[in-house]
């Protein structure tokens, strides 16, 4: 129960500093009416999965993920075909992801086929949540915490699962909306032997600061490179590919590599590779790409496109990088019917939606 | 209202993952009655404080603590002195730091002063679960977390401030009792451009990892180092400091430089500094330190002590540092009496419990 506040006059405002950000949201998600809710203990492992009715959840003001981060999700979505089939994109991997990423946080594995089945008897009570139109979806957030109410750092001895819906329009509600990246030298998102490959939270606040960095530089989303190099990793939260004249003269696609651990193996991001491969127009690279060798790239004219991925807007194609107070743009007709990332978007969401049959997308329920 | 389990069968715990870790805790922490509780939102600024009987805390299942770990924190102890005045050390060094980390997540910032006198009130209304025995204390934990219900990753609109509190007793209960620690040379805990100087809740659940790896070579913290010179950072969540002869030959006190913000500015950490120049025994640096550098000292027998620093323990005597399967040890006088580590913790708790008049001890209640 409440009590007074012990001073009236008690307040917290600092004089001197502005409470408002320019952020935006106004808004509210939405999630949709349940949600998929499975504990787990130390010693006792995994309750029976439950769905239930979506509302507050409540944990003791110790539990571990309010001090301590020990948390991480995926990001997914769930489609309706023009046979009222509800799909799903290679949802396998962000089964595999979520495990990959609870095992670097000491969080507890699950068999990810089990949880699968849960995450179908989820969206079939849920069913007319789930938008019919193209380009809509049903965003899922698959999230693990741990719950240990303990005030030290210790090992997880209690966790939850959750699985979350929410029903998303098109990202880009009027065609392509190319975006604006600005280089951020000053944060650096990740480095070697931390947690750059892991979808975990503590990845995602401290760019927040980035993102409004960005943002007053005219821009929408912070480039994050990293090291004396600047070494390419990630764009806000996506994937990064360029579609390019190398500097060998060959026409390429190529994306930052995985090899030291500090970018997110994204799942969008592997299937354009593996789609790119199979189309077999130019080759396909992933390495570290050095940020001079881009901007190099781009003063011999010789950039054609610029994409992130992610699961949210699949294909985000990007007009320009500003870096040291000078923007380096990508021609007009990157964005035409004919260019690459234009092309792979549709097969893309031909695939999502089940227009084309590909093993990729699994109808659900 | 939770529906039965979608599929009686359903279980998610993988066959051949062991579920069990070995992991300590038991049992859970106590907390006291109240803690504090303060809304900010957007626009709005801080509600009026209250102080509330401790709950659990319900928010959205889309805030961003659960998804994006925005989310900071203090640790801070209440002293009760022979007089049975509640004294509290350097407190407003953490209402500085809280400020410091929330700017670096774009949590919204607060009056410092206001908050501590926010803090007194919630004291006096605990003031009978204070121990009042010497070595014992209340643990405050003031904590910033992000509650925008939102699902993608946004500017902060809405957030809470609570202060916990947890009776603790001694951290050495017979007497100091050293610790082993093992360099980690795999896991990185903080780089230039990231969030080492933050009392960021990602700092810590990536450590776990560490933890269980030191755990298994037989030592009780890692040693953090990064970079190819191995720099040495912190000991498992301390400040780490060495006294011995450099390799110039000078007695010294040393401990890591703030410089390049991988580091933690830790308060217990600064009042060693401040001491160990106000007492003029030995040349007092920080300044970076290369693993190697600390190596070659222990094979010269030029390492007298090391000790970890933090509001946990005050002073944590280290016995040795396991390195690539050879184990570096201190002398067994670094914890008589006359030790330098032994006379500083003598003074730090004296001063915290109001022993020797100082103006780092407060009186708040």
């Amino acid at each position: 129960m409440a009590q007074r506040s012990p001073r009236k006059s008690l307040q917290l405002n600092r004089a001197n500093t502005p409470i408002n950000f320019s952020g935006p949201m106004q808004d509210v998600n939405v999630i949709s009416d349940h949600m998929l809710k499975v504990e787990w203990r130390n010693g006792l492992g995994w309750s029976n999965p439950q769905i239930i009715q979506s509302g507050p959840i409540a944990l003791h003001p110790f539990a571990h993920v309010f001090h301590y981060a020990n948390e991480c999700y995926e990001g997914m979505k769930a489609y309706i075909d023009s046979n009222g089939n509800v799909r799903m994109f290679r949802p396998e991997k962000n089964m595999e992801r979520l495990n990959f990423s609870a095992s670097r946080l000491c969080l507890p594995a699950f068999n990810g086929e089990e949880l699968l089945k849960c995450i179908e008897a989820l969206l079939k009570v849920d069913k007319e949540w789930i938008p019919r139109k193209k380009g809509y979806a049903m965003y899922l957030r698959p999230l693990i915490f741990s719950t240990t109410p303990w005030l030290g750092l210790t090992q997880t001895s209690e966790a939850h699962l959750y699985v979350m819906m929410s029903p998303v329009g098109p990202y880009f509600k009027s065609g392509f909306v190319p975006i604006k990246l600005a280089v951020d030298s000053k944060w650096i998102r990740a480095w070697p032997g931390g947690t750059g490959n892991v979808k975990f939270g503590g990845n995602y606040s401290p760019t927040v600061m980035a993102q409004r960095d960005a943002a007053n530089a005219g821009a929408s989303q912070a480039l994050f490179v990293y090291d004396k190099e600047q070494y390419i990793t990630e764009a806000g939260t996506m994937n990064i590919f360029l579609f390019w004249k190398n500097n060998m003269g060959e026409i390429e696609l190529v994306t930052p590599s995985l090899e030291d651990g500090t970018i997110l193996a994204g799942i969008t991001r592997q299937s354009v590779i593996d789609l790119a491969r199979e189309w077999g127009e130019c080759k396909v690279t992933e390495r570290m790409l050095p940020l001079q060798e881009v901007l190099d790239a781009f003063i011999r004219e010789d950039v054609y496109e610029i994409f992130g991925t992610g699961t949210a807007a699949v294909i985000q194609p990007i007009s320009s990088i500003s870096y040291d107070g000078i923007d380096y743009s990508v021609p007009k007709n990157a964005f035409s019917e004919n260019a690459f990332q234009v092309r792979m978007t549709n097969t893309l969401t031909a695939i999502q939606y089940g227009e084309i049959d590909h093993p990729w997308s699994r109808v659900v329920a």
